[in-house]
């Protein structure tokens, strides 16, 4: 097969895009597309400094990868979640691609600003998912807002967004389907802009050019892999594009262009101010703060609980 | 297991449900729903003479025996479709179980009154399914209008919801969703109700009812079976279902309840009527009538050339 641009030999097949690539045009290719995505849906400027969510996982390398090679201003912000091994890969996989382009990053250790995630789990019995969620939004906005940027990107793939369509719409939840955009505005002063720069390329597309490009990421998945639904709904969709190709996209895309503006976010008051932390909340106090808070109350009960123990054995 | 209900023997275990019943006990579980379904969308009054679109199979045969059991006024239609050995036993098993409860049938043979499904598809380049749709829709208008009913009921069960709701979905087909209701009013006077009283009950329920009921229906599937696709989503939806029972009837359930409301079809102008057979229609002749004229004149062509080749022969 030759490439459809240039003619070379192809290294790659994009059957949905009725395309085959050699490998540096398949990078134009990727990149031009993440290009026209920016400034299609009027994500960032040149001007501005974004910040970029990075996992250590293929897709927000990737992400980074393409900002830098544009030409934008960008860091890198890890949250070390604190999850064991993993945590471990993919923060040296996240330090050495930063140290590599020579590019800002910031790392927070979860454990020490605030509480690991298997902690959180363990002490509020929830799932990891939930509790890594409440404290990634958290820390995303505080860092955002903390170090001037007006924009965070993350490297939430095409697979990525109708896997969670799919959720939403199996369940008819109206509320997350009203904010289910490629750019979220903040409703906030103290809350940033959100971008998804990747969310018209697929999962294979982004693994692709992480690996045409030698991006060295983590390839396990978190241990926790609270995507359990999420996988089988992306497996479910990979079962329709093998039968219907092109259908993943036009499913994202059409409902973004038809059916989305329907749906409308609940008016409702906006955020006030976490009486804890001051990052926008809807109670009093924010869900993280009142997470953290949990997490010291249970952990000082049985503390406690403990030190009655062992007077009672003394 | 033990009846629900009665705590016998039970036939049948519903995980969707969390019900199992004895085999009593499942026939008036199935007649509730339907009931329940009739009277809260209300679908129609005792007072309101029903047609029932009846094709021989499993779902609207069950449905014209729930009903004839609750005491409506049904009389059932039948479109023998013309598709050899499959419209003659799907008419043989219509027949007999209108002759066995002593109701009304009207037969209309597509043949005879118009043309029938595989002509017509051979001679216009149309799927079968399509012709066999515009035809469909052509005659329980007209023959619903004609008898004096004021409704037409047809057996589409949750399984034919829920995949036709994720064709829509998949695609976004915004004007599909605006109609896609158990209830459709009529838009012109010589339109009728359509409604779909087993919309809330799955295929398998439907087959049990049926075999359960000793209902003598056609189980092979018509050879054109169009439903590719739709067999397609329904495999699909199985595999959801599987790994979260209950998906499939909520899938259906929220879109009514919270998403349907939101797809409004667009106002435009009400149907005239079409200038050749007087039925509803938003182009100046209906699409049967364009189908069924299609047909002559190919037909006409093609007999003409015939003719030629024949004299030439001579």
């Amino acid at each position: 097969m030759k490439c459809t641009r240039c003619r070379a030999q192809a290294e790659i097949n994009l059957r949905s895009h009725h395309s085959a690539f050699c490998r540096p045009c398949f990078i134009l290719f990727f990149q031009r597309q993440v290009e026209r995505t920016i400034k299609k849906e009027q994500m960032f400027t040149p001007e501005e400094r974004i910040l970029v969510a990075v996992s250590g996982g293929k897709d927000s390398l990737a992400l980074w990868d393409v900002l830098i090679a544009q030409g934008y201003q960008t860091a890198g912000l890890y949250l070390d979640q604190g999850i064991g091994e993993y945590s471990v890969h993919s923060r040296e996989k996240v330090e050495r691609f930063a140290a590599l382009h020579n590019t800002l990053l910031q790392i927070v250790s979860l454990a020490e600003e605030a509480v690991s995630v298997p902690t959180a789990a363990q002490f509020t019995n929830r799932v990891p998912c939930a509790a890594c969620g409440t404290m990634k939004r958290h820390f995303f906005d505080q860092y955002a807002i903390a170090g001037g940027f007006s924009v965070l990107a993350t490297g939430h793939n095409l697979d990525d967004e109708a896997a969670r369509l799919m959720g939403n719409v199996l369940h008819w939840q109206t509320e997350y389907l009203a904010r289910e955009k490629p750019v979220l505005q903040p409703t906030h002063p103290r809350f940033v802009r959100k971008v998804r720069p990747l969310y018209r390329l697929s999962e294979m597309e982004t693994a692709v050019y992480a690996f045409f490009r030698g991006i060295d990421y983590v390839i396990e998945e978190c241990p926790n892999s609270g995507g359990a639904t999420q996988l089988f709904y992306k497996e479910m969709l990979n079962k329709i594009e093998a039968q219907m190709p092109g259908t993943k996209s036009s499913f994202v895309q059409e409902f973004l262009r038809s059916a989305q503006p329907l749906f409308v976010a609940p008016d409702g008051t906006p955020p006030r101010e976490c009486e804890v932390c001051g990052m926008p909340s809807f109670a009093s106090v924010c869900s993280f703060c009142r997470l953290v808070q949990e997490v010291e109350r249970k952990r000082e009960k049985q503390k406690s609980s403990h030190h009655k123990s062992e007077s009672q054995q003394v």
